[in-house]
């Protein structure tokens, strides 16, 4: 078995971990972010764990209200200067804490006085002491160079976060149910196996999501890209009918993440635009109707739209790695990348 | 002529314009965000104009020392959630000001209390009177469907705001200049009808940038996806080295913004490699030492580097006119785009 798929595979068991395990952690975080009521939340990730940030811009905006910003470490590493973080939370998520541009953001906030909260799967990382709170992922150690289980972790801490913050949030513990629908994810992921072969000769394809599944439409790209060296373009399913979709000849490969939810009626009249294009349609969903739109679609288990990008990514990464089989690459060491970039 | 190409010539008369007729509502927008004091900036905008926040990123993040977040109007306009921005200057950026979710990040702020400005081309729209203080760019109407003269005239707008907020920021009156380095920076782009048929058959490219021109890699990709119908990959050099410099094949075309300034050396070191990988580069710079190092190089005068992006845009708006027309596309309309796209 590769490392990617063992990996892939142990996400279910690394959630209840998580859940199980940093309850009171994630609790004492969201005490420190009541009593400092931060104006808003600046992250600093980069590449998977950027892809994080997207899903907590979306989880935190809506439920717990905090406008959240997305960090240009450069502004820090390369001009040399900082914004006043005087009055943020400032939220660093880096799978190994080794990140120095993020971790130059998370020092500087902090010296200005910032509340200052790292998410790492390295809880001896010098990130994790960076920052004056700390949330381990216990994900065990990730050793396939594209994450997989780390980023379904961050999700899940970010989920947990807003949990323990927003008191009438998840009243009906979806969240604690996160273990057994991943696992009921794998399963149907399965049939992945049977159609992958078809995108061999696949050159290039778009992913698009929308709202809290904005962050599964890069994530999965990302993936394949990493994985697969196809060239990808991600958007947001409004920016795309803004312009890209001109893009969209016949057999054009088009990745839809369109799960349940407030967005759904906007991905279906997506979908069908697209299917009167003749693109070539691949959905991710737990919608039926989505689904049949498809070329080919990868079914989810029935969770709130809000919980639906912590397994949503899940078919997408089989994806990305049975397409990688079947173009003959190294799975757990694509060529040209590390597992720990460090970017000035 | 092409309205575009009469447009894109246009761009040093705006910027004179705007310069020359808006200095006092800059003088007057600065004054009201120093008394209010904002905790972050909170820019609301789509597509071209998101690329106009991602320079205001830097430009405040960095001279202003404001932290700076691009809403995502989905929380707003589908979730009909509305993230607490009462400590926010929600700055809206847009063409038209019809933009309808725009305008409800605008609404929903100023319902809140927050400091609401707005950036349009059109004084009169629904967005101007939405937000507090509007700042108009004068660009006079712009028929091409794809946005270039107020793209630029959004760039000059922010950085005059920035200089109204910063006594000490470019001191030495650049901006005043700008009108003159346009004009310098068109003529050199002439050449540029030389060579572009060369990329007739380019189906992929990607698009480098770091820093102050992050934005410029977007906005150039942006006009090369609009009127070419050519994916593109839009990355900063850090994200790009981290995983997707791995799709680089030889002959593999990559744009590279790289101007003289503090992001210049990241940025030969990329295109030394690119080189060795024998990939397809075009540069943007006003560096020697950088265009030396491309197949196809488009000068730019000698500015500073966080007024660069205000110019390095145009020989990209001139390349994707000249590539569209190469490929007998509709320059002014291309196929599936309209001038004002309504989003829910």
């Amino acid at each position: 078995m590769y490392h990617i798929e063992r990996e892939i595979n142990e996400q279910p068991e690394v959630m209840a971990r998580l859940l199980a395990e940093q309850y009171e952690t994630a609790q004492r975080i969201a005490a420190a972010i009541r009593d400092f009521n931060p104006a808003f939340v600046h992250i600093a990730a980069r590449g998977t764990s950027d892809n994080a940030g997207r899903y907590a811009q979306y989880l935190m905006g809506i439920h717990a209200r905090l406008p959240v910003a997305l960090a240009a470490p450069s502004i820090h590493t390369i001009y040399e200067s900082a914004p006043d973080l005087s009055r943020a939370l400032v939220l660093a998520i880096s799978q190994s804490g080794r990140s120095d541009d993020v971790r130059r953001v998370v020092t500087d906030a902090r010296a200005q006085g910032a509340l200052t909260v790292s998410i790492t799967n390295n809880a001896d990382s010098m990130l994790a002491h960076d920052a004056e709170y700390h949330l381990p992922l216990l994900a065990g150690e990730e050793i396939s160079v594209a994450a997989t289980k780390t980023y379904t972790a961050e999700l899940t801490a970010i989920a947990m976060l807003v949990k323990a913050l927003v008191p009438d949030f998840d009243s009906e513990d979806y969240l604690d149910r996160l273990p057994a629908y991943a696992e009921e994810t794998l399963k149907l992921s399965d049939s992945v196996v049977d159609w992958a072969q078809r995108y061999r000769y696949m050159d290039r394809f778009a992913s698009i999501g929308r709202g809290y599944n904005y962050c599964t439409a890069f994530e999965v790209s990302l993936k394949i890209k990493e994985l697969c060296y196809i060239t990808g373009v991600e958007y947001s399913e409004a920016d795309f009918r803004h312009g890209p979709i001109a893009l969209v000849q016949p057999g054009f490969p088009v990745l839809v993440v369109a799960p349940e939810g407030k967005t759904l009626p906007l991905l279906l009249d997506l979908l069908e635009s697209l299917k009167q294009k003749n693109a070539e349609c691949l959905v991710i969903s737990n919608s039926s109707v989505a689904r049949d739109l498809a070329v080919n679609a990868m079914a989810i288990p029935a969770v709130p739209e809000w919980l639906s990008p912590l397994v949503a990514v899940i078919p997408g990464q089989t994806l990305a790695m049975r397409l990688a089989l079947a173009k003959g690459h190294s799975v757990d060491k694509p060529e040209g990348l590390q597992k720990v970039t460090v970017t000035v």
